[in-house]
Formats: C-alpha cells, sequence, structure tokens
C-alpha cells in the first residue's frame, strides 16, 4: 500500500454530527475522502457536499451505495434509521462506521446481528467513542495487566452541565448512561446482568418532571458490581469520571487538567465545558482508526454485539426506572462471529 | 476562669483506646488530667495509672466515680459494658465522652437516651471523632452555606489496608459504615431512612467467608441518595474520601498529600497507611474540644441522639446484608432534649 | 477552496526528524503529501521516500524545489545546511517549516533574515513546536489576558531523563534551553536582553566533565526575571514545566497527568518518558497549521526573526557559560517584515 | 517523670507574639504554664497575665528570672532586645526559646554564642518553626534517606498576600528569606557560602520604592544552588512552596489541599490566607517540643550556632542587594558546643 490512496466514504446523515464527521475526514484525519453525503433532506446533503472537492450529494442511501466512488459508509443519521441503512450496505458489502446506537431496540439490534452474520463476515464498527479516549485506553491496558488484581467495583459520574429541552428521565438512561454500559463492558470484559436504578430527590436545575440525577447500579457475570451517576444539569461543566476498584489498589480518570492558576484566595484550574471539548480527540482518533483498519481489509473496535448488548442493557434499565426495581438482563447467545 | 485550672478525667477502660487516651490528655490536650484509671482488670488500670502523676487506679466504675477528684469521665471500655457506665455516670451529674459506639443496639441506646432526659440535661458526647477532622469541617460549612445548592447524592469511600482476623461481614456494618451514618446524618442534617447493602464477588484479599468488599447504599428524610464503598482488605493504605454531589457543584474530600516525588518513571505520594494517621488530628481535637466545653460548664459534639440514632440504622443495615433488600430505617420520635 | 486539494511537500533530510515529519504528512495530518524526500545520501531517501505513494527522491536541494510537484519544503536537515537550502526555496519562492535552529549562528540568521526582507514577504516558519502545545497556548492566553496582571517572573522546568553520549555543557544551552528562549520571548511578547548561567555540582548521573544540571537567567526588555533549570539525565523521566508569577496571580502549567493509581502505599501517575510523548501533538499541530495556513497562502508561527533572536540569546548564553558571569544580548533591529 | 509536672515558663515580650504563645502554653500544648509574662510595658504585660490563673507580671527581665517559679523561658520580645536577655538568662542558666532573629546582626550574634560557650552547654533554642511543619520534616526525612540521590538544586516560593506599610527592601531578605536561609541549611546539611538578589521590575501592588518581588540565589558549601522568589504583595493568598532537585528525583511541598470543589466552570480549593494558617501547626508543634525536650533536661532544634549563621548570610544578603553582584558570606568557624 502506498499513502496516497484514499479512501472514498459516503457519510449518510448531514445533521450536526454528519456535517462534523465531514469536516473531520476533510479536515483532520489522514487517508480518506467524503466521496458522498447522503440525507433524505437533498437540500441539506447538498450544502454539506458543497465544500468539499468532488463530492456527490445523493437523497437515496442505495443509490449513493451503488456508485463506485464509494469504498466505505459513515452512518450518522437518526438511530430509527440505522437498521434499513446497515442491510443496504450489507447488501453492497461495505464496512459501516455506525454511530450510536446501533439500533433503538435490542430486537431490531439482533436483526443487524443476524444479516451481518449472514454477510458471514463483520462490517459494523459502533461509534462508542470512548474506548478511543487516551484516559480510558490506559485504564483498560492497566486492568487487563493484571498489576491491580481483580476489579470489583468501578464507580463512574457523568455530568453534563445541561439537557436539551425535550430531554426525558428514560434518555438519561437510553441516550446518556449507554456509555458507561459499553464502557464498564470493555473495561471488565464482562456482561451487564442486571440493572437498579436509584432516584434521589431531582434536581432544582432540572425541567419539571425530569428525574436528575439518576443512580445506576449494574451487576456482572464476573461478579463486579458498578454505579453511575448521571446528572444532565450540572451547571458547571462536563465531567467524566472513572474509578476502578481491584483487590490490590484503584485507579481514577477523568480529573485530567493542565494549567493551575492561583488568584483571588483560590487555586485550581477550569472544568471541561462539554462533551465536544472532552471528547473530542477520541472522536478523531476513532475515524482515523476505523481509516486506518478499513484501508487494511480490518474492521476492529465495538461490533455490532456490543451495540446490541447495550441495546439489552437499556432495555432492562428503562424497565428498573419504570418499576423501581433490580432488572435482570436477558441477552442472547454470543455468536460465534463476534467471539 | 483561669487557665491553671485543670479537669481531674477518670478514664473508663485501659485497653488500647484508654491507654491511648490517657497519653493524649497527658502529653497532647490542655487543661485536663487523667486522675483516674479504671478497668475491671485492676492490675491493668494499675499499669496504665503508673505513668501518670497522682493517677487513681479503680477495678470499679461506682467507686471512681464517687471520688472528688473526677470531674468527667472518658468512656472507653467495649460497647456492652457502656450503657451501665453511662447510668452510673449519670448517678453523679459527671460528663461523659462515650468512645464509639453509645451501646451496641438500639433498644439500650433508647434506654441510655430515657436516663439522661429524665437527668434533665444533657451528658453525654458520643466519640464519633470524624466530626472534628478539617476535611470534614470544610466540606460541612460549605454544605451549609448553601453555595452550592442542596446536596443531591453523597459518595463515600472508606478502604482500610487489612481487617482483624475475627472481623465479620456484619461488623463492615457496625464498625466501619457507622463512621459514614454519623457523618453522613451531620454533613446533610438530614436522618437516614433506608439502607440497603450490595455484595459485589469478595477480594481474594478477603479472609474465607467474609463479604468484603461491600456497598451501601442510604436514602434520608431529605431526599438524598448516599452510597458507601467499604472495603477492609484493600492492603494498599487507609483511604476516607466523601464526595458531594449538590445542586450547581461537587466537593470532594479525602485526596490531601503533603510531598509530590517524581523518581523512577512515577509521580505522586504515600498513602495514608491507617485511621490512626488519618485521624489522629481528630482524635485530639476531639478530646481538647470535650475538655473545653466541660470546663466552661456545656455539652457540645454528638449527641446520645447522635448515637441511638446510627445504632437504629446498624440494625436496619444488618437485615438489608442478611436479607439482601432494601431495608427501612425505624427511628424513634426525637425528643426535645436532642433538638 | 474544495478539500480534496493536497498541498506537495519536499521533506529535506531523511534522517530521523525528516522520516517522523514523512510519517506524519502521510498518516496523521490533512491536506498534504509528500511529493519528495531529498538527501544529500540519495540511497536513504529513497529508502523513506519507498514507503509513499508517488514520491521522489533527490539528492540534491536545488533539483527537487526546481520540480513543479513541490508547493512547500519542510527543511529537516542537519542545522548547518540550512541556510543554503533556505536561499535556494527564496529563489523558488517556496514556503517553508525549517526546523530548529534557524541556522547555527546569529551571523548566518542575519544573512537569512537579509534574504527573506530581500524576497519582500515572509516565507519561514522556524519549528519552535512548543507554542503548538495545548499547555502553552493555554499559559500565553491567559497571560495576554491581562487578568493576572502583568508578568514579574517565569519559572522554568526542563528535565530529560538522559542525553546523548556526545552532548556538551555548551549543548545544554543551544540544544535544550533554545526551547525556553523561544517560550519566554513568545509568552511574554518581551525581547531577552541578558543571560547568566550558574553551575551547581554536576550530578552524579552526568558523563564526567558535563556540567549537567544548569542554572540559566534571563532578563527581558520588559523587566521580567526568568529562570530556567536544565538537567538533562534526571533519569526519571521527561518534565517540562513553566510557572508564571504575574503581580496578582500565578499560573504553572507541565503538571498534566491522566490515570491516578493508588497500590502499594503509594498513590499517583506516571511521568512522561520523553519529549516524543509529551510534545508529539505539538509536532502533529505544528505541522497541521503550516498545512493550512500554507493552503491559505499564509506565513504563520515562529518568523525568521525568531529563529535568529534565539540565535543571539545562545551567543550571549555561551559566552556567559564560559565566563561565568551575566552578559548581555545584543540583537539587531527588529525589521519593518517580522513586526 | 510524672505528667503533672508542669513547666513554669516566663514569656518575655508581651506583644501580639508574646501573647500568642502565652494563649499557646496556656490553651493548646501541654506540660507547662505560663508563670510570668514580662514587658518593659509594665501594664501589657499584667494585661496578658490577667487572664491567666496564678501569673506574675513583671517589667523587668532578671526580676522575673529570679523568681523560683520560672523553669524557662519564651523570648518574643523585639529582636534588639535579645542580647542582653539572653545573657541574663544564662546568668540563671535557664532555657530559653528565641523567636528569630537570634539578635539583629552577626557580632552580637557572635557575642551570644560566646556566651553560651562559657556556660558550657546549650541552653538557646532558636524560633525556626519551619523545622517543625509537617511538609518539611517530611521532605528533610526524603532528603536525609539518600533514596534521591544527592540535592543539586532547591527552588523555592515565599509568597504573603502583602506587608506592612513600613516594610523595606531590605526587610525582604532579613525578614522573610531568613526562614530559607534556615530551612535551606537544614534541609541541605550544608552552609550557605553566597548571596546573590536578583531585582525583576517591581510589581504594581508593591509600594512605590519597595524591591518587590527579590529573586534570591545561594551557593552553598555542599555544591548546591539554592534559589528564593520571595514576593510579599502577591494579594492571592499565602503560599511556601520548596521543591528539591536531586539526581534521581524530584520532591516538591506547599501544594497541600483539602477540600476540591467544581462549581461556576472551575475546580479547585482556596489558597492559604496567611501565614498563621499555614504554620499555626508548626508552632505549636515548636512550642511542645520545646516544653518536652525542655522536661528531658535537653536542648534541642534550632541552635544559636544556626541563628548566628542566617544572621551572617542576611548581611551578605543586604549586600548583595545593595551592590547589585554576588557577595560570599563570611562565617566564624564552628564552635565544637554546635557540632
Amino acid at each position: 500500500m502506498t499513502y496516497r490512496t484514499s479512501l472514498g466514504v459516503a457519510v449518510i446523515g448531514a445533521g450536526r454530527m454528519g456535517a462534523d464527521h465531514v469536516r473531520r475526514i476533510s479536515e483532520v484525519t489522514s487517508g480518506a475522502h467524503v466521496a458522498a453525503v447522503v440525507d433524505v433532506d437533498i437540500d441539506r446533503a447538498k450544502t454539506v457536499a458543497a465544500d468539499v472537492e468532488e463530492c456527490a450529494a445523493y437523497g437515496d442511501i442505495a443509490e449513493a451505495m451503488a456508485s463506485p466512488d464509494i469504498d466505505a459508509v459513515l452512518l450518522a443519521s437518526p438511530g430509527v434509521a440505522h437498521e434499513a441503512a446497515l442491510l443496504t450496505a450489507f447488501e453492497h458489502d461495505l464496512p459501516v462506521l455506525c454511530e450510536k446506537p446501533l439500533t433503538p431496540d435490542a430486537a431490531s439490534a439482533l436483526r443487524v446481528l443476524e444479516a451481518e452474520q449472514r454477510l458471514g463476515h463483520r462490517r459494523v464498527q459502533v461509534g462508542f467513542m470512548r474506548r478511543y479516549d487516551h484516559e480510558y485506553i490506559k485504564l483498560k491496558a492497566l486492568l487487563d495487566s493484571g498489576e491491580l488484581g481483580r476489579p470489583l467495583m468501578l464507580h463512574n459520574r457523568h455530568r453534563n452541565p445541561s439537557c436539551p429541552p425535550d430531554f426525558t428521565s428514560a434518555m438519561l438512561i437510553n441516550d446518556s448512561v449507554t456509555h458507561e454500559m459499553d464502557i464498564t463492558r470493555w473495561l471488565l470484559g464482562q456482561e451487564i446482568t442486571s440493572v437498579t436504578v436509584l432516584r434521589p430527590r431531582p434536581s432544582g436545575n432540572a425541567p419539571e418532571g425530569l428525574a436528575d440525577p439518576q443512580f445506576v447500579v449494574f451487576e456482572t457475570d464476573g461478579g463486579a458490581l458498578v454505579d453511575v451517576e448521571i446528572y444532565v444539569n450540572a451547571r458547571y461543566g462536563y465531567q467524566v469520571q472513572a474509578e476502578a476498584v481491584c483487590e490490590h489498589g484503584t485507579a481514577r480518570i477523568g480529573d485530567r487538567h493542565d494549567m493551575l492558576v492561583s488568584t483571588g484566595g483560590r487555586w485550581g484550574g477550569t472544568v471541561t465545558p462539554g462533551f465536544v471539548e472532552r471528547f473530542e480527540e477520541a472522536y478523531d482518533r476513532e475515524v482515523q482508526a476505523w481509516i486506518d483498519a478499513t484501508r487494511r481489509g480490518e474492521v476492529t473496535g465495538p461490533s455490532a454485539w456490543d451495540g446490541y448488548a447495550v441495546a439489552a442493557v437499556c432495555e432492562a434499565g428503562i424497565r428498573a426506572q419504570t418499576e423501581g426495581r433490580r432488572v435482570e438482563v436477558e441477552l442472547a447467545d454470543r455468536p460465534a462471529l463476534y467471539i
């Protein structure tokens, strides 16, 4: 392989996330270019495509995927549209980086799994970008080394300065805690077997009727206990922290800082204002890793199985939240393709 | 008052804790002296008393308390002996600093409350020494200031390097988590209304049969959610941490350090080796505060009510641990004396 | 401009630094490709060029620059070869990213300045990559904001785990402290007016005869005092720190960490092992910024004047080191092109 | 020895420092009581003495020292009065805790040394209280352990929020940097051989005419290089920091914090507001250590030699400041009594 070969990518979905990936592939990462932008709103696709040299705009996914200029697909449309797009990509045997969620529920995720199995090889990488964050990578390396013994507990903090106006109590589980579901499974190499959702009296910062914060507890098939504080109206900034408590020691990430200032009677630093600032580099690395693997003809990163497993934990989480009790996760057997 | 007046203290219990208090009153704090050491094992009392000038040794509590040299009592005998000693002190209307627990169970604690009420004024300070720790004091001041809004959650970590050989799963609740029960009530100014105890797969560091670590969740009558990680065989050191999550910000204590060393590829500091190093100054301040208040004719600090309330939470905790479910705390009405 | 346009870069010098830039432009950054590798050792040029698609190899700089495929030059040959290469690039009016030093001494640097002035516009960016480090950028933004008042002092630490076997006492100034010379000028927006070099008894880690560590003091034309600890055999890791002391506060960078581990009686993190790990992202951003500016037809970043000024401070530093006294920096007037 | 024996202390000087020591001995430390307060202003002595049980007030030092109630002397009068008071104490062979400075200049300090030598045994402890600070103690223990190799450099920061209105440029050396003179000698176990004083452009916070901040450099007879930043109008708080750079590692103190708060976009803690908050515990431990040693019939802690050596370094420092050059310290031979 020589360096100049460039991967032609079709970005599906020209919303905020899609446009951001177009910018990333065009200006930040190396080895790929955006060859097509696809959106059911063809005008929106054209607007985004207009900034990119020799980039086509499509209103129809199948048409775009049929183009010989397309080597790979980045799927950034709403979750409800993922299943159809993935099945179409499978027809063209195209590698896909699928933004989370894989699909909105476990049943549809299972259908994607089955389709990919029929294809006979993995084609999907799911966009759980935290796995590409330097800090989580360091933590996983430490856990995998066994230096601290077996992980017993994992404490997670997930704080957003504010949430969109239409955010619901269920979305704290489905949109926010999904990250911790994936990262728990990945860090520990274990499946989540039960979910409990506890709810303190809501913060005065939260809109009327929103159960915010929540405190979620997972049990895993390896006997670990995991807790997640999710608070989406913390006002003061964006914080994602994880502390692994192992037999012989603990490790904590999420306290990174770069400049300490002392003035006016206080010392300290700034809190990351939002998830973009916190995880922008992880997004960059995720896409670069996907490009590099795709150019090598490989599929790495979070699989469709990971997308399905998180969907199953979400369903248990919503039931746990609604019914106010511990709910066990029902998980299909893991197909050979994903082992 | 002039400075030379010295409070004559009878230290009851000549074990490790009692002897340490004798040393503290004699060598560290100001304004009091040990006038008597009392132990059912009179020889042990004599040994400890021998190092102290003009200090009597007694085998009988009532006899010691009858002495005109005794102005106050420091009760450091085993918990089962506390009720009788406290009732005797009440007969002589003597102020008592009573090491925790007040008594071993809620029923006996309630009898002490009733006796103190019959006396008509508070005489007992319970030895919840964390309330005298600089860090907890700072955290309480911040919470009380309202600067961060209402506390929503309180995350606690409590790690010991090792536990005594005869430690039981119940003692993680009764001996260790009692500190967090008191500190939760004190920091938040709220009563604990329920307890849940979760148990990950035990650490390989724990003796066979000991459920270590455990993860305990409290709900409070103010709507706060409190979690406590208790791990008594953490090997690497002693760590007590608390993080308050409030509406507009968070505050964390327990990361104090004094010297940062960089060498051999690593930077950092030492972990406090044990609870003595971590809380020695709190013990010193607790006893000094008790001496100072007693000399002023006042009773301050944790009351018998606090001792009773923690006993009630302990009983719920043990049931929660045994039955594997959330258990509500049954608490008597708070008598006027303790409001 | 559309995104696919790619800048053709000639990388001059196929040694370690040149090869690393070839990799960076090919695999990491966006918007440019390596069109030629140039080295007096043509075989070395060919070896490095072989991994890159459609990339020529040259033994002669003038020949490479004459190629229509070359839009810009990255100069990574030894410092002694820079003057000739820069003058050749000026003949072809090519933009150059010139690795530090601009040239090995102030007289030759001045000749480059004069040649660039004859050209009538800036073409050279000097590779002082610390200006692209996130932490230094934050510190400069804070100083420029005026929030802390005027900078009074700047304390710098510069520690390497080890130095090459042929490192000399002069090279601590010429190779290492040059970074602090540039960063001082950039952070403060002031010129350095004098240099003093102090030498404690050498470390036992240093090779026989090497004055390591050294402690260098600058005065600036803005009245600031700057000290630099340089220690190139610190063994334990690579540390670069800066603390600005301003009228109303202080700011410190260089303590960044990402994971805190507590085990075996100690807590802490890892020290960055070397300058690559510490500044790799700064190199990436430097080259990306140069590519982006070049594609916009601009020259940004450290100028030839900055390269000259540092060369002049180096000469004063070497005299200060040799003569054991404070030496004033002799600086030409700043030409209009660099204001 | 039994615990009740109480040392009768005469506190000389009823100003702010003296009154604070009276409070300390009466309310904080154990094993001593204030038996006399002495001040040339007898009314001031009476006022301070009035709060203390059975405490005499004197206007004359000799008279006080002649009293059989006096076992030891705490000298807290102005430095100019120290020599006479010390000589009188020697006549009565009384142990003295002498607040710094020992005397205002090297010549008078030398006379005290000679008088103490005639006495034939040490009687004086000089009040360099930083030696009793937990952090400095930890740092010294680490340096003494040899774990990091030989100390090469010591970087010190000394920042006060503000200075008294009549503070002079010389007092930054004589009053403030004296602490670093002592602590350098103590930490390294080396004598200071030269002083250089550098002066950046004064801060706008400093009163007109005051050279603030200053940057002081010591060389030692062990080949170490020591720098001290002294800034007495830093506004934002009180900070004392020290970083030892040794052959195989570095150690830093002075960053201690106890509560981390995240709110309003920032995380961090409070800066110690003043030297009382920073060093109050060191004062307490200093006096307790002096009481304990005195009761054992010993003299420990900083000696008259230490007081003299610091006076000699101060004289060199003032000359260095005035003459703008490196000045060598002239030190008498160390008498056998102080080895």
